[in-house]
């Protein structure tokens, strides 16, 4: 199944979505963040038919996301707050033209009014409601591997990805 | 809906309900503790209607719950045993104006005896039997977001909360 | 239920009984292990009814598992394998005399072998065939104090512990 | 039950198979993985009956693995892409004369052409469907545990194995 509507840009969530939104706090402060496997090697199969974007609300972890996500997966990073993210997606791609996968209370909302929505199964009860797809899977338990294989299944179905499928996907 | 009672403090346990109730030892000693998402987002649109308070029994984890507690969130932090904690909480802001949250062996006997009581997924059985709203998400996986959501609807439902929930939440 | 049997001892494995089973590894080898809620409380409860003894057969994480149970708990802990054990708790206390609760591919031997035995709910398949009681809790996760109450409730049922479920538990 | 097939060699993919599949950050990078508990125990029970190989493509997190691995456990352990993991093994061993476990994207491939494929319970969906076997428990919770007591069932039953059962196990 191929969809009509391609998507430009695939915008994500950190915590909750790469993680699975566990945050450990030592008497110093906030230390450590979760991460799962699959999710880096998912995405690399999107990277050359998207633009993939992630954003964090989360200043004090934000070395953490940034360590991993910037540094060793080499992607983009930006700190936008939850009430301000709607309008950074639809300025920076218009919102029409994207894919989100968000997990949290406030994310409903921009679920509802991108592209196409994402969430997680570990997400609040309305971000799952208001998502055009739930995964299966929870966050930094292989939910971005599953949104980036059903991504691949309804916007990229062509030989192309077909070939990644024969070759073991 | 909109009850009746109006509640003047939440008082909420710490370890199980804010954490998932692990704590991580190292050959130093206590040393982790797991804290999740959306709590602290969900706690700031209840702060303005109701006064929020933590209590907590570690002793040796005091430093890591205060850290995130009082320094990172901003909240008043109480160590109060369990045994002395209804009196505690009745001395405090008389217990049946308060709705406590509280997850442990020793809270059936709090959750009885306050106004309102609130027990996540994860509580000991008793705990659970004795709450009036037993959340379906476990500590430190959103059951605090889930507790605070309720309570604004039982309690607060009016134009104020309204307007939040129409800009996302 | 009061039942006529009276026990001398309870033996208690420590990982994925007191843990979750879990163990930490850093570059340098074997660094955290993960407590969890009300189980030093509960066993503090029947402290004065029972005598309880620890036994790990991890050498790696011995440091860690003293600071836990003997340095911060304040209770016996021994090194003892898992071939060695059932001798060693025979010779000890009597394993007719004895509850003994664990969770691993070992323990089944033990379990059948001892006067009582407890496993966790996530326990070694056939460790919980061989155990007279299962707990619905993980270790981690209130095993240990869902066992305790089991305990006091089967063999300790009178005045006193009546007064201490009375007093909240 | 004993098969007719002998293996010559078991390998194992190291993350979500002995581990749970997480790895942690902190601001300076990937800095810890979660084992848990009998695999070790078990898999010294096959040692003798059957060549025990570690594979992984964890570049990044290589010394934490090899500590555990190599240092701790004493098995082999090599670094080895999922793409080139196939070729590796049947140059190495003769993929038809090897078990091998496994549970990541890439995973189904090799399960499909090895002699003998298992997937723990967490494993990607395309991966259990493509393995001979798939653990109840999950990675870092005894799938390796139980992978090995399947083994031994399957491929080594005779007195030797037995008397291990009647010690115990």
């Amino acid at each position: 199944m191929k969809s009509d509507w391609t998507p430009t840009a695939f915008v994500l969530d950190v915590d909750g979505v790469m993680t699975n939104g566990q945050f450990f706090y030592s008497a110093e402060g906030k230390i450590f963040k979760v991460f799962g496997p699959d999710d880096n090697d998912a995405l690399a199969m999107l990277r050359n038919k998207i633009r993939i974007h992630f954003v964090t609300a989360d200043k004090r972890g934000f070395d953490i996301t940034c360590k991993r996500i910037v540094d060793d997966m080499g992607y983009e990073l930006d700190l936008v707050s939850s009430e301000n993210r709607l309008v950074w997606i639809d300025n920076k791609y218009s919102a029409s033209e994207v894919i989100y996968m968000g997990d949290g209370i406030f994310d409903d909302c921009i679920l509802r009014n991108v592209g196409y929505g994402i969430a997680p199964a570990n997400a609040d009860k309305r971000a799952k409601q208001a998502a055009n797809f739930v995964t299966t899977r929870s966050g930094g338990d292989r939910a971005v591997a599953e949104a980036c294989t059903h991504i691949l299944d309804m916007f990229f179905y062509d030989g192309a990805s077909c070939r990644i499928i024969d070759k073991g996907y």
